[in-house]
């Protein structure tokens, strides 16, 4: 018996009379407080953060202090005399002061001799929501938009969980904008939302098509240079700003997947985005300008986007933010950084992580991303960006964001943009507290029984969300391998999609170039030159098969079947070793939480269970397809210590899941 | 690596390059004898035996030479001056040596100093087909009859099969049988078969239905001790021995499932089994009349045959045959014995086998039952019955038997039947180099590398056949667990089949009686006492939960959850664990097979490994849909050390194959 089996054991002795009665619907997040116990007394600084502790904190004293010379969003809070002082130079300082007490609160931290500093890293840590107008959430797998007909009480919600995180702003509206996004009465929606959330410290900002002067306001150009677009916008902006003082700025997707930009008029993406940022300077908005953009005809997609800005480092306006996606490609479960971060040296960046696992399982797979971001920073400095923006996972379903534990993702985001240096595990950790321990329930019944089952609950989960995001990218897309997803839909394997008449770049083949002698994208110097976008030291890295990272070969190498590994296998049994390493750590997965049935509410517990069972599901069919794909160029058997296929290649082949974009499939395949 | 994977490995880099350009599609069995090579000279008896001999010997001259004084099927081979001398009582005796002789060369034994001496155990050797005259099979998963509109070319295969492992009787209709089996025209159609089989030592029998008096006579009764129902039946045995004058005689299925009876009339088995054998006498002719009987308020089916059979023990006449199926309740996975083939100690007796699969997976499933046969002969001596009995998986698609390895069954069958004593590791081996060895093909270009080949691919395959009914047993129901089956079929789990108004013996709750103290069916001596009708010592042993074999434990025993067993496992986590290596173990069949594509023809590789694929993925059906359900009664966790369930138990419930009791399915579950 392995010691996680003895404390498995242990913990389900243990727990084997205790009644698990109550059900939870997920709909309160990780804010699951008790309002019946309170015993707050709150004095000093009304607001928000008065109210939240009133109603939700259990200890002694607290003051609410203003506190001038301290950063914006900072606060520190001291235990003084038998009171907790909370003393912050905002409102917004304060709440998240407040929400840092009540977390300490619900994960159980000493609440006594506290001596906290906090200062967020960034000042901009954004949702964007990919909503649109008809209620549909592009790559949005948890229902329809919340801000389609929000209710007051949801929108709080939403405001409340962000602000408890540090989140405060939010771009309500697809980045794929509709031009009526602009038009006084969606203008007029937006103004509500923004009232709702101020309270809250957020923000509200809209994505703009870039082609809204003629398309709102019957122009006959959109060019950036032009005046009477000028003329337009800033009438535009100054009608926001009339309904909504704070607002925040402009999104912009310009000159992409055939949205409208200046290209269009013969402008450079400088222009467009410093026309912007002119007519919002006045009312301190800013503009983010999207670095996502990739040429039909592009020998490489991952060398577009540096080749189009990078001869523009420097000429962007001091309130414009040039927004990239972390990878050069399109958020798979595994790529290199983009380039763009080191090599621009005179522009304003920020990151744009996506927290809807559009590439990754959708709702159906626990995927926590936190370890990605991690990754992330581990090659790209913190300091070096202005902001972090999240492509939000949020719809109205009931739980919010479709599978109970991509609410992790959400929480971690905020968390992580608010300190970038916090821990993957301790963010993993304080959520998996907050969220399902019962610290603040069961009116005060909490033992230490109790408190020692959560304690091999959360070391268990901690674990299984650490390793998910490397299980997903082994069952789905190991060694650098990346984009051979359905072509239709994003969520199951269709390595070999590339019917006629579509653009190369969106099929499969493009990416994984699989033939008689290997597999992958030869970035090389010989090759697409894409490595020679990083610096120097990389460059050379990247550059040699042998040196290389294996968990980025494929993308920077066409790999030799025979290719020997570190492991001492041959690239295409590594292959087969690595999907079938996915599948065995998504039973993984299932088994832990199997096990913890006794610590969590039915409800809850039976949601993600079938959940994970559709995940094991569905990276046994990730296998099945790659390997047997990918063997047709092969031509080598499975080795005998991985579990062979169970599958037909020709049954998957076959096989789709009749999805689009803004749809959650109910499992994968089922032939 | 292990030593397999070693051995594997040299397997394929020996045969890489190796083309497997032919297809094969089973439709020679295991006779794919080489004719262009062929040397015979062959001279003595004319015969089928010298026209085999003639077609396919590739070896010295050969004589076949009459022998008085021999067994009626025995024969000898001897190596005498340079020829091989087959010598018999008789042709079909001649015919068997001849086929042992191409056995020898196909297998690749030695053919020059040969002395042979070989005599069957069983003088009656008999197939059992339960093909309805509309040309449907029951429990068939292998198409049509083949006796519905059959080709000369097809029936003479048949009979070559047969004959070639020394079955040498065959029942042409379903024990289920019409009555129309015995109209004019019928056995008009029973003659044609009859003349093509005869020249291979076949003889026909019919099944008839008791109630054919009334039915096709137009009598008013069947009572056999009726003068015009005696006088009826004569006339009609006289007719078909008119036909056929080697009729071999009937099989009756009476007072069972529905079907008519002696009982009808207020009489015995013994009375309606020796009115018939008194028709039959004279003609040579004998009845096989089935102890397959349980009524429907019976508290145990189980005890039904012996508590009806037991009282006319002695009373039947001399050439009636009790057929008994080889356990007491219905060709399960695993069941002890039929306590009536050691409690009966004046009646003759035969068993009747089931070749077709009807609850091992159907022609989906890779189960060799040879195993199975042998475990029966461990406890019923041979020489205690007088025949052997097996029901048919032949059909009319093209390979005969639906899936590849099915055919093992029948020749097997046909093998145990003239030698009990064979080991099926034997038959196995023999069969796999007849069924798949390259000897006698490839125009003479057989190589000691391609032998080593072979030698590697029948290891192999003699393990996976060996280890494939246990694999089945304990995927579908270990620990003496039986006919959990589905309701309107037998293919798939559904242990909770149980609507209103189904005779209780037809549900599996009957069977597992599953509650919230343990699991089995109690036939104790405190309980229905079955443990009685076996021999004093066997009724000790399995009376006592601490001494029954685990492997019938439920069969005897209502076993309680936390019963402790040998592995020190409880029973509930012991149930988890079988039923786990149930999957494992198919897992392994398939890499196993997958791994011997260079040596397997392209089409049997596919076809082989596409129904294996299915067999885990039912496995993992079977293993999911008993694991979840029995735990709504144990309410215990699964083992962390077991693979936890991927299906939801309310889908699977929801979940049925639309076919009946003629049909293979595609596959099993789809959700």
């Amino acid at each position: 018996m392995t010691k996680k089996h003895l404390l498995l054991s242990t913990l389900l002795l243990f727990m084997a009379g205790w009644s698990t009665a109550y059900g939870e619907d997920g709909s309160q997040l990780w804010l699951r407080f008790n309002s019946v116990n309170t015993t707050a007394q709150v004095t000093g600084v009304k607001g928000t953060a008065m109210t939240e502790l009133q109603t939700y904190w259990q200890g002694g004293p607290v003051v609410l202090k203003r506190q001038k010379g301290r950063a914006r969003d900072g606060y520190t809070i001291k235990s003084q005399g038998g009171k907790t002082v909370i003393a912050a130079a905002s409102d917004a300082g304060l709440l998240y002061g407040a929400y840092h007490l009540l977390r300490l609160q619900q994960t159980g931290e000493q609440c006594e001799r506290l001596d906290i500093s906090e200062v967020p890293f960034y000042d901009l840590r954004i949702l964007n929501h990919w909503d649109n107008p008809n209620g549909t959430v592009e790559r949005g797998f948890a229902g329809k938009s919340i801000f389609l007909n929000p209710t007051p009480e949801r929108l709080k919600m939403y405001a409340r969980a962000n602000a408890s995180v540090g989140i405060n702003g939010t771009v309500l509206n697809n980045v794929n904008a509709k031009p009526e996004a602009l038009s006084t009465a969606s203008l007029e929606k937006t103004k509500a939302i923004a009232d709702q959330l101020r309270p809250y410290g957020i923000r509200v900002y809209l994505s703009i098509n870039f082609a809204s002067p003629i398309k709102v306001g019957g122009l006959e150009t959109a060019d950036p240079l032009d005046k009477t677009v000028v003329g337009w916008w800033k009438k535009k902006v100054d009608e926001i700003y009339r309904l909504i003082p704070d607002f925040g700025g402009f999104l912009v997707k310009a000159n992409s997947e055939g949205e409208p930009g200046p290209q269009d008029f013969g402008r450079t993406h400088a222009d467009g985005a410093n026309m912007l940022a002119g007519v919002l300077k006045p009312h301190k908005g800013i503009v983010m300008w999207r670095a996502f953009v990739y040429a039909p005809q592009s020998p490489d997609r991952a060398n577009q986007a540096s080749l189009e800005f990078m001869p523009l480092d420097g000429q962007f306006a001091d309130n414009v933010i040039i927004q990239i996606k972390n990878g050069p490609v399109d958020f798979q479960p595994r790529e290199p950084y983009s380039p763009l971060f080191t090599a621009m040296q005179k522009t304003q960046m920020m990151v744009e992580f996506q927290l809807t696992q559009e590439y990754l399982g959708a709702a159906n797979h626990l995927v926590y991303l936190a370890p990605m971001w991690q990754e992330f920073f581990s090659f790209v400095k913190p300091g070096s960006l202005k902001a972090m923006a999240g492509v939000a996972n949020i719809g109205d379903d009931t739980n919010w964001c479709g599978h109970h534990f991509a609410q992790a993702n959400w929480y971690a985001f905020g968390r992580q943009a608010w300190n970038p240096a916090l821990k993957p595990e301790q963010i993993a950790d304080e959520w998996l507290k907050q969220t399902f321990s019962r610290h603040g329930k069961d009116n005060g019944q909490e033992t230490a029984a109790a408190n020692s089952q959560f304690s091999i609950f959360n070391s268990q989960l901690v674990k299984v969300m650490m390793d998910s995001r490397e299980a997903a990218v082994n069952y789905m897309m190991p060694l650098g391998l990346h984009h051979i997803f359905a072509g239709t839909h994003h969520y199951g394997p269709e390595p070999w999609y590339s019917p006629k008449g579509v653009r190369a770049d969106w099929t499969p083949p493009y990416y994984h170039r699989a033939d008689s002698v290997g597999m992958g994208f030869d970035r090389t110097l010989t090759g697409s030159a894409n490595v020679k976008q990083y610096p120097e030291a990389l460059c050379r890295l990247y550059n040699d098969v042998n040196t290389c990272p294996e968990n980025l070969l494929t993308w920077f190498h066409h790999v030799p079947w025979d290719h020997r590994m570190k492991s001492g296998r041959t690239f295409w049994d590594e292959l087969c070793h690595k999907y079938d390493e996915g599948v065995h750590e998504t039973r993984r997965f299932l088994a832990v939480w199997d096990a913890m049935q006794p610590v969590v509410d039915a409800e809850r517990f039976a949601a993600v269970q079938r959940k994970l069972r559709i995940q094991v599901r569905d990276a046994e069919w990730w296998r099945d397809a790659c390997l047997l794909y990918f063997q047709t160029f092969s031509h080598r058997p499975i080795p005998q210590d991985v579990e062979h296929p169970v599958h037909n290649l020709d049954e998957m082949m076959k096989f789709h899941i009749p999805i689009g974009m803004y749809e959650n499939p109910e499992s994968g395949y089922n032939k």
